[in-house]
């Protein structure tokens, strides 16, 4: 492996660069998991867990990876059998789509191009069609990793309601919590699913699901097998500052300190420079020439970009020359993306300049690996940035 | 709460006092899953991970807790409704059984007393009794820290063998591995399961099943629903270095140096280590006229002593006295042992200084909660250590 | 070397145990000297470094060992040929006054015995025979570190002023700061020298003058050369929150944590918490049969026991069986003291149960040592340390 | 203060950014400095030094800043009163002239315009002027910080020759050694000193001498009072591992990790990469239309850049501009340069994406202070770095 002279740009769109104060706390002796210092350590976390969901119910905390919430969302509010609705928003979507197929549901899922999100007038058609209400549960990336597409959970909402369904709205907010305006209550979200490895600045490790009352009505009847996702044990432990199974305390020290950032930066801000770092970001692509790959101007993601490159362009040999040249990590093109795009990851602990090097970083890349590029983009990324 | 003046003695019997250099490695920034570093980390963990569990076969490495081992353990060999074979060795025992209800499969649960392991009489009597041979796996807890009762897992195995029965041998190790004498194929066992955060030193957070052939031909006729735990996806992934979900990185770094720590020790003199400071532990107990609560001379655990209390003493008021006055942390009385017994951990990064340490503390600790006790105990422990 | 089962037990008497929050607080990233966040770090040091010495006078911070504090303490007061009175206390008073020789001071050495203080009668006596006032500075170790005498410093002040005498009174503190009572304002200290890596509970790298106005008008007309050492430049840079030179800016955010520490539990405290462990040491010591090094029961260290081992014991014999057997370092025998004692630390971060454990290792390491001992050592001090 | 939403960029010319690898080792516990393990990371240490100074003699290490060393040198080899040469190339020059006035030397000071390195050509002249030998010493700074200036050391080495002139040759490398091609005893210096705070990658706190047979030989006739800085007890208790006091043992971690860095990288790849990021830095300030301060080609630095203002603009003012906006620092003017110029720090651990961000914070910062400026700069540092 070559030598690294300097800090390694991990600008994947997650694990997102750990801010050290956090590798920090993480760094701390374990403690004893049922003493008087873990519960105040839970109640703590607990309680600054909720405004970043924008919810005033549980979350519930898993020593485990975005994945494993997904089956938690799943396994606690359904049923053998149950229908769900699903919507092809990118890879991501697809593979929850087939964990809900592997545990035995029954997916509906909504044909998509991988440009656009979830489409709201779909949901309303879809649902209207199920005047029986077999569908249970209406399952959204709200950010597709894979895309760079935010659906608009607040109009798939609305398209639940415009049905008049009685359907669970179950939300996949991998990488978007902690990065681009989320709001579970204000939303109508039953359960949201989230990890700890993107704009919540942890190492992965953990994974959350905020719940709401009507979700966890239908957990008391869902009938799916469950017992380490079972949310029942977990709340009623964490109530005294416990949980049911040894939790993984050296990641929840990390918590402690990226939810004392998030609180000191306000989540507003956090959601504004997101957004900001990303419009530069999709500055910078038009500077080059090339297509973000979202479609659709209202679903730009804050935390990532998906650059397609022109056909018979390898994404993944700019991504090599980057890697090998620059000591940065790009994302890759995932599922059908594959060797057609790269994905820029601008979320978490993150800043100006190193957007700015994460960018001069592309443009000398896509120079690099002799891809056709206006040599205009981290300029107009700059313009951005220093206007803005 | 109270100042530290000092380093907290951790003595529950897990999680243990991770070594500081494990959680300095944790604390190295997060790096591409995806990426080149990342597979050569992968493929050199388990490398290193098969002789720990005494296997050349795969080793599966959830980012989640032991408990999600547990699951994993029973969702990847078993179909609904299938019959399994527990021991009731104790409070973890019991929490496996529920477990395995709560999935839907039926428990025959072998009685026990919490001071014995699991029968191998009892075995072969169970198993021959199922002549049609309805029960697919028997589910036994090497080392039940709830107890302090280590059972005799080749006994196990030969009590199937002699039974002639087709049962998959399930064992947790959640507290041995790393500690006490375990060997997965010599043994012939199908499923083991353990967590990271007792004799592997690592914090709470990656737990692990060892799989044989015989377990990977029954993952491929179960029917238990499954995504997240699922084998298949994982080993195929861990080929190239790399995992179907997002690892859980920075625990991955800590198992890497906890690894080359107890390959540097070598597992017999690890194994050795454990017993030494069991059986100086034992002598304290009697020192003080005190029982052990493990009733079997041929079942001590050597990486934990579960301290009975006479008739009328409060274990946990001893607990509290030792953790208020001397910062130490003991484990308490679980299920029925609650206030029973209390549970010295010795297991993990541990040396005679702090076990000497740990003994201090406790027998100050009884004499303070009133507890009539001999003096001799620590100093018998001590004649132990500085003999052997 | 051997491998390491656990945490090694640091006993000598300096440099001490480093609470881990103070390690991790050391492992933030280095930051601008000259920059807005270092101005606040250096006067929120400042702010808690005066009660610590017991001033309100300004405390200097060297980016160096304590002995660079003794050169400091000399050079910014004194003049070539100045006439200093010093003590033989043991070995640190002896290579202090061996620097004010090396320096060009004329030093009158009160001969020692090893075993006690600095003799107030004979401060009195010296001083009273100086009526020429050549003797410009009379120079003290507090907690001699060689020996477990710690000198009345109240009596010597006293004896200055019964003199009549205008010497400067310079007191070396490096092992009791922190640790043993120390007043430098209420006791009429001119200068007080310390480091970090005793009381402090740092790593060795920083080290103090506290500075009297008698001092610094010496300052004003001393004449030994001096540039890197001169108060004055560092005085007027603090006041803005700056250093004259690069200051150690990692140490001093182990400062920062650590001074926070000392707060949190209180310097009263910190004081009783080590005069305990010093008796209940002794008591150990009594209870081997052995003899403390210090002959005088007002002189007994609160941070550091010398014990004596009977004519034909060789201390480093015993030392090195703690070392290989028990992975303890104490400390040797210095200069005219070697092979004849061995140095318990027990100063710095440090509680209860590691005294018992180091005791025990000193207690088996003397036995296998095959020197004559009593049993009943640490069992008289843990009952020193349950009754207290 | 503002939050700070992602990594710090240090970018001063030093205290550099210190690799998390090195914070990390720094965070091990602190060990006995008297005993075994002590002894071999010292003798390992002192072997990996040599080749970075380039030298095969003794490298003298001291628990202190870079300044300490400066006064090591001096006090080491010269007695009061004697004669030494200096150019005033800048602020630290003229620091070092005046701490040698301080000492009781006599400086022969050989001024300059802060914009070219030390002449060789007036040193020969002076040398030759001295037919007297008074002049004991020639002191010379490597790489002026203040002003991003290297002197020609081989060619002041010449002069002295030519001049046959028995002066010692003093040089200053705290901000080249490390970055910039040196070599102590292939140019015949006699004294070389530096910190480790720039290219040594650590924290401030510890500074060194490399040392001549010549200065050796001067050690033992020089009177300048010493004892702290004293190299003779030094390099004998070395011999066996160890020092004659405390040293700054976790800083010495760091070291071991750092000259690990270094070696892996290769010396000669590291002097390479400075080159290299200095020549791109220079490309982006003609690139904005300003100038460079250093006025020679021949003598441009590779680990600092300093950027001259139009006459009018304030450099601080640039300087706080890109603090409060990008959360980067720059080096302030110092000296007679105050408010005219900026520097930019391109050394120690630095890569080319870092580069890349800190020259788009400087131009982003030169365009929002109003400082007239081409928009060329980045872009050319860029084609720069893409091209070789």
């Amino acid at each position: 492996m070559t030598v690294q002279t300097g800090r390694h740009f991990l600008q994947i769109p997650g694990p997102t660069n750990v801010p050290d104060r956090v590798l920090r706390a993480m760094a701390a002796p374990t403690i004893d998991h049922r003493g008087p210092e873990f519960a105040a350590l839970t109640r703590r976390l607990l309680d600054a867990l909720g405004p970043v969901f924008g919810t005033s119910g549980p979350v519930v905390v898993y020593p485990a990876s975005g994945t494993g919430a997904w089956e938690a969302a799943l396994v606690n509010t359904l049923s053998p059998g149950d229908r769900v609705l699903c919507f092809e928003t990118g890879h991501f979507a697809s593979l929850w789509r087939a964990m809900a197929q592997s545990l035995g549901l029954d997916v509906e899922f909504v044909p998509g191009d991988w440009r656009h999100g979830a489409s709201p007038e779909a949901a309303v058609e879809r649902l209207r069609a199920d005047t029986a209400h077999r569908i249970k549960a209406v399952c959204v990336v709200h950010n597709e990793t894979s895309t760079g597409v935010t659906s608009r959970i607040p109009e798939i909402r609305a398209a639940i309601d415009t049905a008049d369904h009685p359907a669970l709205l179950l939300v996949d907010t991998v990488s978007s919590l902690g990065s681009i305006e989320y709001r579970h209550d204000a939303w109508g979200v039953d359960v949201t699913v989230t990890g700890s490895q993107k704009g919540l600045m942890l190492p992965p490790g953990l994974s959350f699901n905020a719940v709401s009352e009507k979700a966890l009505a239908a957990a008391r009847t869902s009938r799916l097998p469950k017992s380490f996702w079972d949310w029942t044990p977990i709340i009623d432990a964490n109530e005294a500052g416990f949980f049911p199974y040894t939790p993984a305390t050296n990641l929840l020290y990390g918590l402690d300190e990226a939810l004392d950032m998030l609180t000191d930066e306000g989540l507003e801000q956090v959601w504004a420079r997101h957004a900001r770092h990303a419009a530069a970001t999709r500055s910078a692509v038009r500077g080059w020439g090339l297509d973000v790959l979202c479609a659709d101007e209202r679903e730009h993601s804050g935390s990532l970009t998906a650059v397609l490159l022109p056909e018979g362009q390898d994404a993944d040999a700019v991504r090599k020359v980057v890697l090998e040249r620059f000591d940065m990590s790009l994302g890759t093109g995932l599922g059908r993306l594959a060797g057609k795009v790269f994905r820029i990851g601008h979320l978490g602990h993150f800043n100006d300049l190193t957007l700015a090097g994460t960018l001069a970083g592309v443009q000398m890349g896509l120079e690099l690996a002799g891809v056709p590029v206006g040599h205009q983009g981290l300029a107009d990324a700059l313009d951005h940035l220093r206007t803005t």
